[in-house]
């Protein structure tokens, strides 16, 4: 099978996209804007930017669509990757209970074609180029603006008998903790997304207990980013450094609690928040080691994500291309 | 394959076992002491128990050992079902370390042999012929004097990277909750196992909340039961219906976590504190659903086990005869 596959990942306002070759080597990669109430016509902007010339034994004229063996799609939301559906997805609100399959279709004719939720994708991703090299059981959690996460058991991704699993993000830590965005508290999203990281820094500058974070967040107003707190306790901020720990002890709880369940080999911790490397994984690791049980688990490696932004497209890619050469 | 088959749940102080013919149905059940300082004692004691007279088609001088095709164990510990290896087991100290293939080879000769961790083989037999017939996904939770627990998708069981999968008991849902046997603080099983349960009674009977609970824990001692606070409960007691519904909530929190990960089928409650019924199972439904994300998972069922304390021999005779009838 030497034809390229595709992979794109859609967000609310962009969708990355990679090319790999029959060989699985990356031949193209780029990003237009997506169209959050349209799939066709997002999938088109990508097929528009889809640069035959640049593929290695390709002809410069060929049409690129028809040059394509497959092509897979990352969503966030609830997708249906057997057949193809993406439910409930707040991101893109004009494609939600559609038939991706047949958007594909439309767009790039007969190929091959694979859809999964974009952590899951992500996942996938960094099992077979990334952080997860050589596992056959995973488990990823992705700090975003929300909290994600994906599971792989036998090489696998576990989809759940209603497309609902690894919604790690919504795992209760304590019900009297920081009410989430999905109404119930103390979620790990609550403490370890960016949007309950920035509101507790703003509640630890209120409460005068961080100056340091107090001037930064005066300085940057609504524009405060989770990056500049890892900034200011990279300086050696005490008060930043403290947002960073606790919010790494909570994550902390919440791999223990799966090690405890699902006893990984390793454990992948990506999205934005994560690029605060050890200032949230050190103290991740500290609990996370106190939790779990089994003597010889407690050394499950945590480690951070490698593939960056660019693991979804590349795990679409990576699925559908799996598909195409399964048996 | 017409041979029959044995499994043995191994206690620390009984080993219940069952027979099954080839075609699976039970012609023989029955428990014998077990020698928790050896796993060779307590095999023969098993071996000198079998009555091949009560086998259909078996003749009555045939050596029962000889007559076997296969024999499974499941014991309490961490179990390596691959090596047949029992590691860490708190109730069959003799037993740790040790190679139970081996064990059940010098008892009864050349069979196929089965180990699994006792709350698997229980999942296994309630997955097979109780609470989780039909399902490919199921979670369980035994609530017992600690709290175990079980996963299995794509109808295996999960075992882990270190054999250290199912540790339920020991989510952490609260970090500011009553301390675990295992040290740490806020655990599932510090809530919802027996001796966490009888603890949270004895603290109500002390605090004057619970004055039904209070005569009752004085009348019964050091003997008071779990089973003792649900009669008292479903005579109407309010005390000791707030102690249920508690854990039922804290239980209701763990599954809402279980069930956002891994979306099964169904999440069976297994164990003697789960004889409290819906006392207990009511208010896990409530809280789980809050929890749950996916909408089409918060229909989950939440089912008691129903293969009662026979769950982990019968599972382990099946795991057994599944791999003799593996291709």
């Amino acid at each position: 099978m030497n034809q390229p596959v595709l992979g794109v990942d859609v967000g609310g306002t962009r969708a990355k996209f990679v090319v790999l070759d029959g060989e699985g080597q990356v031949i193209q990669t780029g990003e237009v804007a997506s169209d959050p109430g349209s799939a066709a016509r997002t999938l088109a902007a990508v097929a528009g930017a889809l640069d035959p010339s640049l593929w290695p034994d390709r002809e410069p004229d060929a049409s690129s669509a028809a040059g394509l063996a497959g092509v897979g799609l990352a969503c966030a939301g609830v997708v249906d990757p057997d057949r193809g559906w993406l439910g409930r997805s707040p991101n893109l609100p004009g494609w939600e209970d559609s038939d991706l399959f047949a958007a594909v279709g439309r767009v790039f004719g007969n190929v091959d074609r694979a859809v999964a939720n974009d952590v899951n994708s992500a996942l996938y991703g960094e099992a077979r180029r990334g952080a997860g090299r050589g596992c056959r059981d995973l488990v990823m959690i992705a700090l975003g603006t929300g909290v994600g996460g994906g599971v792989i058991l036998n090489e696998r991704l576990i989809i759940g008998a209603h497309c609902g699993a690894g919604e790690i993000g919504h795992m209760v830590l304590d019900p009297e903790g920081p009410v989430c965005t999905c109404g119930n508290p103390g979620c790990l999203e609550s403490y370890a997304g960016s949007v309950g990281l920035l509101k507790a820094a703003r509640k630890a500058a209120r409460d005068g207990a961080a100056p340091g974070v107090r001037a930064l967040a005066e300085e940057k107003g609504p524009d405060l980013t989770t990056r500049d707190l890892a900034l200011l306790a990279e300086a050696g901020d005490q008060g930043a450094v403290a947002l960073f720990a606790a919010a790494g002890q909570r994550l902390g709880q919440a791999v223990g609690n799966l090690v405890n369940i699902l006893d990984p080999e390793r454990v992948i911790i990506g999205g934005g928040v994560a690029r605060a490397g050890d200032l949230i994984l050190e103290p991740c690791r500290r609990t996370a080691k106190d939790i779990i049980l089994a003597v010889e688990a407690k050394k499950t490696p945590i480690v951070p994500a490698e593939l960056g932004t660019g693991a979804a497209a590349l795990g679409a890619a990576l699925l559908v291309a799996s598909r195409e050469n399964a048996p």
